[in-house]
């Protein structure tokens, strides 16, 4: 365990604009020693499916994805999100590659059922192989990784990218030292949404359930937490929440401990 | 170069159904070695488009790619058409991973210029990059290519499947032993195009030259020619033209030679 690695999740707004991006990409490549970047794409997916007439459900933050929807998301995710930033990424001279989880069977999943809702093919991660990987990144490798996963039988199935970035983490974790940050449009977490000068620093459990349970931390931000505290129980070193100015800053944004 | 490599591109009617998709990623799964395959999937690139409101435009068998289309050949190449195949490769035990000429900088193109028409996104390749896969397909791992390319400026390119297959067996022919073979819906190059009985079990520049000539070669098979020609003086070893039934059987279909 000589290098550490930094497994960078970005979504939400940044990957939005042409400007943002490139920004974050800059960012991101400046980083020292081996890393990964996954990336969301929601709102590309959404008007994407719009302009194909399709209208976008979402339950509790989750996409609904029948066969049309499944299609969009293949398409926007792994095509068109990730082969820009790949290119984008190269052109600064970082050795980038572009992947999903049935790539090198990266992460391997299964369709959600027994729930009341029918969210279609949505896949919950069952496995993490990381193998293939390990030896790319060392060597200056860069894998981007868009959120999409597989069955193992052929079957691609969509999986939201904080859970991807927080199943790489643990599975890294076994065989490199791994931080992982969750980079977003905001700085952190906020004790006041509208203010961004309220982040908080630091937020064990204890913290986070005292926030949630008064309303303070709430919507997106409670799945993204449980996925940062799940990867700090499977070994991550350390979680950051962050925006892009804080990529480069040690210190920034909201850290999670025990 | 202890292990022969084979690329085998694949296009035309066999990318179009799920059912001769399939039969074609079984043949192709047991071809013994390390293998690299390239597809295209203009067909559905086409259909993606129309959908979008988009006309394909084609000249001389290429597809003018402006921005739009851009879009959709990268969603579609490098998304849909490329992931499907990972996946069902990876169902049957083959440790697949996707790529374009953009992931591990494999491909660099120039959009092309200084012609009469103006083809918009489409790059003429460079430079082949295969260091990175070299090790990957040696350790049983089976990159699967999608026909984009870049500029290594952050420009995605759309570059012809048959051109990529032949740069790339180029490119490992430096270091591997490497056979090419283009995949198609006919049993090889005909004499009579409505006869799949009158394979010609042979051909070089001599009898290419002739029969293009006479008009018994023309249309698209003439790039796909010329493409596999340049293999054979970049130092491939064998060139086959042939279907997915031909894959598995030696001496079936056309093979190129001096």
């Amino acid at each position: 365990m000589d290098q550490q690695l930094t497994i960078v999740k970005v979504g939400g707004k940044i990957l939005e604009s042409q400007e943002t991006l490139l920004q974050f990409i800059e960012d991101f490549s400046a980083l020292p020693g081996p890393k990964v970047l996954v990336h969301g794409g929601g709102r590309s997916a959404t008007t994407m499916a719009a302009r194909l007439g399709l209208e976008t459900k979402m339950v509790e933050g989750r996409r609904i994805t029948d066969k049309d929807m499944l299609e969009v998301v293949t398409m926007v995710y792994g095509g068109m999100v990730n082969k820009n930033v790949v290119a984008a990424m190269q052109a600064r001279g970082i050795n980038a590659f572009g992947v999903t989880g049935a790539d090198f069977n990266l992460i391997k999943a299964h369709k959600r059922t027994g729930t009341t809702i029918d969210y279609g093919f949505v896949g919950d991660v069952d496995e993490v192989n990381v193998s293939s990987l390990v030896s790319l990144v060392k060597q200056g490798g860069v894998p981007v990784v868009a959120p999409l996963t597989h069955d193992g039988a052929g079957q691609l199935l969509n999986t939201n990218a904080d859970t991807i970035a927080s199943s790489l983490a643990a599975g890294f974790a076994d065989v490199m030292d791994t931080r992982l940050v969750f980079c977003f449009e905001k700085p952190g977490v906020l004790i006041n949404p509208d203010d961004d000068t309220s982040v908080m620093p630091f937020l064990n459990r204890e913290l986070f359930n005292m926030y949630r349970n008064e309303g303070i931390i709430s919507e997106g931000m409670v799945p993204k937490l449980e996925n940062g505290f799940n990867s700090l129980a499977s070994g991550v070193l350390e979680v950051v929440i962050t925006n892009t100015d804080g990529l480069s800053v040690p210190g920034s944004g909201t850290t999670l401990g025990e």
